[in-house]
């Protein structure tokens, strides 16, 4: 297996974290995004949608999506198990994690991708070229305050994010919670619950990742 | 187990369509989105959230976000399999379900919820009011025509959009081309291959869902 990865990026954190959690070490390729390297023709071999991370197996069959990786690779290295043992269980984890990548990660990346300069013309992922909306920016700071406060009430109330042990919803949630740190400079004041949980999940050796 | 559900709604459409496929009959109790039901207190003790579907089982417990209440009906309803049987055959399906969801769902929403007068203030679901972003529905117009190409290519590739056999990807596609169509009008010229799967997908009795 090789990973097609970039260090600063969030969606190939998610799997980084994923792997580090299941103790898998997988050789990786570094696919510069601020050199947009992601555009040339090399990486368009592996990828036409020009979006990391990028898993390529042995067979040279590659899996895309961040959490389509993280499956697979639930499925082939079952231990420890991070989205669940039971089919609630893992509906519940599911449920969460797609919730907190939309209302999270896509919110941040909405703020980032129509306000900072290295992005005009990019305002999303992908082959396309977008100008910024700078109303879009705002939006998305809207939408990370209620990602937050809606993370702070559910961790009231949980451990973790989907249940009393970690899984795929906090890795989610961690590399969201980090990347709208890029915004806000850090965890906003009146989260107790997600401060918590940050320290404990920072904890982990695959918060490193 | 009851399906919360309303008829006009895409996400709550791909479970129907899911449910079809299986061949499950579930009693839905329909929350008329247009009557804004999904903010009213009886309906945010069942989904916080104020979005469908939830899918709620006999033991109270409630499942959020669509492609979590597929997952949890491949998992208790394993025939026929629409997630693929292997893992490298369900990664390929979260991959490209994943995506369509993404660049055909998302990018449809962004033009309604941000051009049509009833989602004034509402430009996105949930808790939140959202003022409409003119510039939003341009590029999402530009979002669908990038999703019709993306398609079309594959499908002249591929009988069904992660590989031979119908599955959850097909299912999210033909929800968003069916709800590109409301912006569209149809399926737009220059597109024979999504035409063509159109038909023989159209054709399934689960389609009428």
């Amino acid at each position: 297996m090789k990973l097609y990865d970039f260090k600063g990026a969030p969606n190939p954190r998610r799997v980084r974290i994923f792997l580090a959690e299941k103790g898998i070490s997988v050789p990786t390729q570094q696919v510069d995004l601020m050199a947009r390297e992601q555009h040339g023709d090399e990486f368009r071999a592996v990828n036409p949608w020009c979006t990391l991370p990028v898993l390529e197996l042995d067979d040279g069959t590659c899996i895309r999506e961040a959490m389509a990786i993280c499956r697979y690779l639930e499925a082939t290295h079952p231990e420890p198990p991070l989205m669940g043992t039971t089919a609630i269980e893992r509906a519940t984890i599911d449920g969460w994690e797609h919730k907190l990548e939309i209302d999270g990660l896509l919110a941040v990346g909405e703020v980032l991708r129509n306000s900072v300069d290295r992005f005009a013309g990019r305002a999303l992922p992908g082959p396309v070229g977008h100008e910024q909306i700078p109303a879009m920016a705002d939006r998305g700071r809207r939408r990370i305050a209620y990602f937050m406060d809606l993370l702070n009430e559910r961790l009231g109330e949980s451990e973790h994010v989907a249940g009393p042990d970690f899984s795929a919803a906090d890795v989610t949630a961690l590399v969201a919670v980090d990347f709208a740190a890029r915004v806000e400079g850090g965890i906003p004041d009146g989260h107790p619950n997600v401060k918590r949980w940050r320290e404990t999940v920072g904890a982990r050796p695959s918060a490193q990742a």
